[in-house]
């Protein structure tokens, strides 16, 4: 019989990389729901221990009670190493712990950890896995030291090394959790350089997924990139740049949010809220104080979210890549699809397509099921809708109010958005007897 | 010189329709400013004039004034012969009188037909033409005849034979234009089977398509429909159903809507308002008092639309359905894309898809550009945007209070939904040297 489970689970490993994932927001939402998670006199209901369980597992940080007055030091905690399983991916930390043991890593492992971090490649992955390690060890570490020596000239020392964890965890995993309460996020470090700066840094760092954290790593060795992480780079920063400047434009009046700030103060925020919703979700300006162009601006920036292999969420930068060229190819009569003087495969440009429609369909429906369930504009539906599935967490304020079927579709979404179309399908598929990764052969990533 | 113009304008059918169309469009603004095209006492802005002739030239029916009481007689017949060049093409009645005249047709003449229709097949454009005159006007009497006989009870002969041509020719076209007044469209009839039936079958059959049209009428003798048929029927039956269903579902209680109608006619209305979105425009209750939810379900099936080659607009049923299996075909890891047991060729993929984006991002750019210059909600300029460029005319009420910015950009977004991205592409393109449809060879139309 028991052979028999590990049997099932062994033949798909988005099987079981979809019940693991299930365990542990299961687990976390157990121990969120104890007294000892809590601040003094506080209760938790259940549907609200799930919620945070899976918007922290999900590096989403949507929140439905507010983080910093809510729950207990014990609680943070939970919710710390909730996001780092989830983000640096619990099948990584599987890994990491038979490292640690010196045991052999079998061939079902690998696949589970290809499933995870979305490689094709199944050699190398071992190594790949130990520098993941590395590198989020390292970057979160430095991201740490940075925050907490900052923190150190607002608060008791430790108070700010507590602090200084938390947050280089949370953002560089983008999980969009804080601790400054009143769900007010970072925004009494709206003028501060140094908070913006690094907060973007780590945002990059973390969004651009560890195959390009890896190839930038050895670019002093090889002296060249790879297709994929080039895109990607490319990618992020245009999105970054472009969304920066608009911004800029629409909220530079805007007395409710970059009105007030001198301009150099107006950069920085125009940069951090480009940066942000792909897929920090940390803010320094009220969301809902936006103009409304500004807001859809942010939602379709969540959409296309992160690259492939990363802490974030979203369609993905490589994705939109692929389909951009897609279309310039078909409006220049051209037969092949070329990205960078690659190119690409017809197999990969239709996973692009299914990865963007797909994803299109599940914010579409989590919106329209919203606007049945929750009384609130549509642009609250949509914006909260997309936030979850693309894991950003920004908020225009409607989750704290959430009724709980609200809660209930925000959870599957955040838990659809975080697995992805392919894992989920494979998980639930009957038949999955040629999956997809089997035919891949491509250099790109899509998805 | 008058030369060397002709031969850059035969050079590219794309060019020519597209002047065209601009053509067309500004003699009637001009005519429609005349003091004769309005009611005594009225008087109309040049902007205005130009919106109301770009709508009814698109066959859209966004009205920035009121049809009914604003515009005379004269000024109605103006609308219903812009309708009817829009909306049976007026490349096609160029060359009615072009047959009339017992001229030969020339190839250009042909290539530009061909583009007008959106068929690649060059063989048969001219029978094709010769017979989309003949259905189109046979149902357009048919349809006025009926329609006159059931005014007949409710008004004078001659005002309802009026009334009955007008809607005849304008619902066929999908035009949205209506004589009723005060933006009420056809509420007073509501209740009435036989106008609801009517003018379900007579948006249907001007979506279809004249392809579908001619192929349904051979059916009788060939007893085969083409893939492009099927696909384009079984896809606007499947909508026109689930749409009907889920509006019932989301509106029965409500009470400024379906909620104080009797069952028959609940469900009459929600057929009816599960097909005017694609794309009609006319309507029997009030857009802007439907649910949220409802009005988001209109969006979606205002962007996908009708069939090629019809007097509609959106991305079309058939590159809808091309999407659908092509996602499927992705997600069961098969490497052809099957619709209805034929194989779709790549080529025909990469053009659904780069309509499908396109659409989605002037969509997109046009509800981002009204967010800023209309100080509205969300959902009403995502709304008036899709409407727009679906040329459907469906409005939550946004549209007789546009800003001039507002309206120009309602009117771009007319123009490009009815000229589409491939023909707006190559009338513009600098090179069209390989313009898509000389690769083309598929028995099914995207776009
Ligand atoms: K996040
Ligand atoms: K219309």
């Amino acid at each position: 019989m028991y052979k028999q489970a590990k049997g099932w689970l062994a033949s798909s490993p988005p099987r079981a990389l979809t019940l693991g994932f299930v365990a542990i927001i299961l687990v976390g939402a157990i121990l969120l729901k104890l007294p000892i998670s809590l601040k003094d006199g506080q209760s938790i209901r259940w549907i609200d221990a799930l919620f945070t369980s899976v918007s922290a597992t999900c590096v989403t940080g949507l929140v439905v009670v507010d983080t910093g007055t809510f729950f207990s030091v014990f609680g943070h905690w939970v919710i710390l190493v909730l996001v780092q399983i989830g983000g640096v991916g619990f099948m990584t930390m599987g890994t990491l712990f038979a490292l640690f043991l010196r045991r052999k890593v079998s061939l079902k492992e690998r696949l589970i950890l290809q499933e995870s971090l979305n490689q094709n490649n199944l050699e190398g992955i071992i190594r790949l896995v130990r520098r993941v390690i590395n590198y989020a060890l390292t970057i979160e570490l430095a991201g740490s030291l940075l925050f907490t020596l900052r923190f150190m000239l607002d608060m008791p020392p430790g108070r700010a090394l507590y602090y200084g964890i938390f947050h280089g965890v949370s953002i560089f995993n983008n999980a969009g959790f804080d601790l400054f309460g009143d769900y007010r996020s970072m925004s009494n470090y709206i003028s501060d350089p140094f908070v913006n700066i690094l907060s973007i840094i780590l945002i990059i760092l973390g969004g651009l997924g560890f195959v390009v954290l890896a190839d930038l790593v050895e670019y002093r060795r090889n002296r060249r990139l790879s297709l994929h992480s080039k895109v990607a780079i490319c990618v992020t920063l245009l999105l970054f740049v472009v969304g920066a400047i608009v911004i800029l434009l629409f909220e530079f009046t805007n007395e409710k949010t970059l009105g007030p700030l001198g301009t150099a103060d107006k950069i920085f925020a125009a940069l951090l809220h480009s940066m942000t919703p792909r897929s920090a979700g940390i803010t320094t300006i009220d969301v809902s104080s936006l103009r409304q162009a500004t807001q859809f601006l942010l939602v379709i920036l969540m959409f296309i979210g992160v690259s492939p292999g990363s802490t974030g969420g979203g369609i993905k930068t490589t994705t939109f890549a692929v389909l951009i060229v897609a279309v310039l190819a078909v409006f220049r009569g051209r037969e092949d699809v070329v990205l960078l003087r690659h190119t690409i495969e017809r197999e990969r440009v239709y996973k692009a397509i299914t990865v963007t429609l797909f994803s299109f369909l599940i914010v579409v429906a989590g919106t329209m099921l919203l606007s049945v369930t929750e009384n609130h504009t549509f642009m609250g539906v949509l914006f909260e809708s997309t936030s979850a599935f693309a894991t950003v967490g920004l908020s225009t304020g409607l989750t704290p109010e959430l009724t709980d079927a609200g809660k209930l579709i925000l959870i599957l979404l955040m838990f659809m958005g975080r697995l992805g179309p392919f894992t989920l399908f494979y998980a639930v598929g009957p038949k999955h007897g040629r999956p997809l990764y089997r035919h891949a052969e491509g250099k790109i990533i899509i998805g």
